[in-house]
């Protein structure tokens, strides 16, 4: 959900950027923004899954899709730390898919909506040949000033994320030896989404930079390096996960939180957090002056030689 | 662009409309709208083309693809009486696209954006294992009482088209006659939207109901009967066309726009409209009382007893 990700049209990125902004903010965030006066924004993100390449049929129920297709999305309007109000969901399906498919889908879609009080707003059904394709978008809208960007990120700001990393990939590992029964399969299936959370995160101003997880922290944590024009150091033995440690930072489709929060006031959010949603924010590194090399992978104190990189597109 | 296009989930369509709003109304026409306060409205509009149903690689060039796809979403906007200001993209694309077709797609979608004044708001690319699937979500902004509804139109208000029906049908057709050089087959694979006239008509308050015709008339009037609670009256001999009288009100993709109009200010709105487009708001008929059966054909005042249907998704 940004414009870097057209890398085979980068020279036309550049060209588009030329062209009147229409109000709208363009600048690599999980969410594009458009500020509606009177103080307020509102945020928007968009996605595609596909069929054979997001999920298949037989490893994954419509229900489960119908479930996913909704939360990936919400997700980026979360990590704005904006509250999603509505979605707008194209189909396209072939003609095995049009009947006893999309109900099960649109269940799954309808269920997470009404859990989290977002409208279907619009929408567009059409036929396909082969194979069915999904894109959703997310409209969320917040106080302008409460934004959360991944430029946001200060020199020595602490590193933290909202839950334990891997988790999904691990489940697609899972799946792919052949079974889908396992606690992973199962959220890599679903989907996961921080989104009381990332609302209320939103509203705390030592909460710097913000995005979800989408590519594993090894991709991801260098769009807030780039953007920010910071470091940043990882502990790998405070990674939270369930998995090793290299699935954990290079594993896609975590959907949990990665922020940047001020130092002195970090205790105190990690506290009113685990107050308001029993459940951990964890510290795994520090911002830092920006270097040549990349992120700094740390094993207790010492710097170790890693090339790990996350899931990247085309 | 509708729920109602969800035909094969009417039963959840319910459901949802039961969910909160998130401020979006989501009445059945071209576009969705928000109110975002100071009397300004947002019209949000989404379409997804997909390879093999909305064009064939080896009919339409990735140029015109990339044409299309943007000008039809832009025609959605354009309907509701709203400029366009932003659009967001989404590709996928299998690996014998990424490269040439997408750059020549992008060419396209630049050039319309460009000519059109709109901004690249955001996007999603990935790949795809066949067929390349486009997602365009055009954006409006406009004063909130300017919107043209389907609901609006009156007993009494002419019926007037801003343009000759049945072109790209025509082309379709000489496409798969095996002739992709006539004009109106140009017309089919560009695509067409009336984009400063809609936002101008948007201002006049004679215009009562208006939408765009991506189905015919044949269908495409029925939706503003619908939601106006009206009947409607057709001239076919009134009806502007190069084809013939079937394929004029049957045919899909004319993007010109529908409209109806105070019977008293009609004639002043057509002078003003040719005196800035140089171009003719040609009168087709008449909103009447609700009937039960359908659209009245009118041949030089006659009825005529016929069966037409515009294009209608599953």
């Amino acid at each position: 959900m940004a414009i870097s990700e057209f890398g085979f049209i980068s020279s036309l990125a550049a060209r588009f950027a030329e062209l009147p902004d229409g109000g709208f903010d363009r600048i690599g965030d999980d969410c594009t923004t458009i500020d509606i006066g009177g103080g307020e924004s509102l945020v928007m993100s968009t996605d595609m899954l596909v069929e054979g390449i997001h999920f298949l049929r037989e490893a994954s129920s419509a229900y489960e899709v119908g479930c996913k297709s909704l939360l990936v999305n919400l997700s980026d309007v979360a990590a704005m730390g904006a509250r999603p109000v509505a979605t707008m969901l194209s189909l396209s399906l072939p003609s095995d898919a049009v009947a006893e498919w999309a109900e099960e889908f649109m269940r799954g879609y309808y269920d997470e909506s009404k859990r989290w009080g977002t409208a279907l707003a619009g929408g567009d059904t059409t036929s396909s040949r082969d194979a069915i394709t999904v894109n959703v978008v997310a409209i969320g809208r917040m106080a302008t000033a409460d934004i959360k960007r991944r430029s946001d990120a200060r020199v020595g700001d602490m590193i933290c994320v909202s839950g334990k990393l891997g988790s999904s990939a691990a489940g697609l590992r899972d799946i792919l030896n052949g079974d889908s029964t396992t606690v992973h399969a199962r959220l890599h299936r679903r989907g996961n989404a921080r989104i009381e959370e990332g609302a209320w995160l939103g509203l705390r101003p030592e909460v710097h930079a913000m995005m979800d997880i989408s590519d594993g922290i090894a991709s991801d944590m260098r769009h807030i390096m780039e953007r920010s024009g910071v470091g940043a150091a990882i502990a790998i033995e405070s990674v939270p996960t369930d998995t090793d440690i290299k699935t954990a930072v290079t594993g896609g489709e975590d959907y949990e939180l990665l922020m940047t929060v001020a130092a002195d006031e970090c205790e105190r959010l990690r506290r009113d957090y685990f107050e308001r949603f029993a459940s951990e924010l964890y510290v795994i590194g520090r911002i830092v002056e920006p270097t040549d090399g990349g992120i700094e992978w740390l094993d207790r104190g010492r710097r170790i030689d890693v090339d790990w990189h996350g899931f990247e597109h085309y």
